[in-house]
């Protein structure tokens, strides 16, 4: 039973996990019959956004406490996570990855990654061991990889401003439909455009289970 | 295209809705190509619970507010809708059910369900359209129905003392196991025991992919 760790950036797509994105994840993952290890960062969020107006609200959140609404509890301290303890690693969207994993939804290639995510995705790149990404959690794993690779193949789906900031870290984005997905066969590295492109759950979840077989597949 | 409305009640199954049975919900009906209209009511949370630890906060939320991160937004105030606006009714679980849209899980047979869920509730049951009740929703369901139905059938797995509260108000509870359902033909209510029940969203996914196809099939 492979050990795939789910790494969460909170609860809602405006300020956290995209949370269809993610439960999705799980489900394709618990059809595959892998053992899952749900982690987050232990920080505040960076915003709290009111996903009715879409306005920001005053409320302070704490990234893993709010991730566990998701998983039903059970989130580990991304902290205490190495790479041993995983045989693959998967990221879903939301902004939450591009404002608590990383801030690159403010600073784009100039961002920098949460010190315990870049550690463990550097990690899982020098081990070998497949990583898959959703949404816009590419770019934030562009920031993350790129003084360790070079070229890497990633897509966010066809959004030119976010690619452009890809690219400028070195990626080589790749343009790819909802249900779709793209793989970097050198660094194990699988990618799906999810809610990036997407407007219907239901070709969100063809991507989605299609990354999933994918990551799932680069397991030694 | 059938109306289907979907009612939530927050976001995290210890104070709101259960957000993996709403997810599947959502996914088993863009599957089916139903038009989905999403609703919660308008009021705050009775409590908020830190999924991570299980410990009550002191934080305050909005049930329609929070409701929104499941849907990408666009929630309706459950006091806006009328029975002829919706072709089916569906109602995911999580202890909001019991605790926002009803104080069933204070109260038990002696509870009062939020009165505009009420009364979309009798509307739907008056108008001979299926509802869909997940989880401990049922148990909300038995309290809205008792004065208008006699006998009816429902399940919410089989948890003993929620049996019998239900069966106070005149229900016939029927056990039920986690990948299955049970349908009242009479007043066209459909129960799934999910996650009163499940442990792995797999299973909870095949009962709530039946009863959804279940509820789309007694619409006339």
């Amino acid at each position: 039973m492979p050990k795939v760790g789910v790494c969460l950036s909170g609860c809602g797509y405006m300020d956290g996990a995209e949370i269809q994105e993610a439960v999705l994840t799980i489900l394709a993952l618990d059809r595959a019959r892998a053992e899952m290890i749900f982690m987050a960062p232990d920080i505040p969020q960076t915003t709290v956004v009111d996903h009715q107006t879409g306005e920001k609200t005053d409320e302070t959140r704490n990234v893993l406490t709010e991730s566990a609404r998701i998983t039903r509890g059970n989130v580990m301290d991304i902290a205490m996570v190495v790479p041993d303890d995983l045989d693959a690693l998967i990221f879903p969207g939301g902004f939450g990855a591009a404002l608590n994993l990383s801030d690159f939804g403010i600073k784009g290639a100039d961002s920098t990654v949460n010190p315990d995510v870049e550690r463990l995705i550097h990690g899982m790149v020098k081990a070998s061991k497949p990583i898959g990404v959703l949404c816009i959690a590419p770019a934030m794993a562009a920031r993350a990889i790129s003084e360790i690779t070079e070229g890497a193949k990633l897509t966010i789906g066809n959004d030119k401003g976010t690619a452009e900031q890809m690219e400028k870290l070195g990626i080589i984005h790749t343009d790819c439909a909802v249900q779709s997905f793209v793989t970097d066969e050198k660094y194990k590295i699988v990618s799906t455009p999810a809610y990036m492109l997407g407007t219907r759950i239901s070709d969100v979840a063809k991507g989605v289970n299609r990354l999933v077989e994918k990551v799932l597949s680069l397991i030694p």
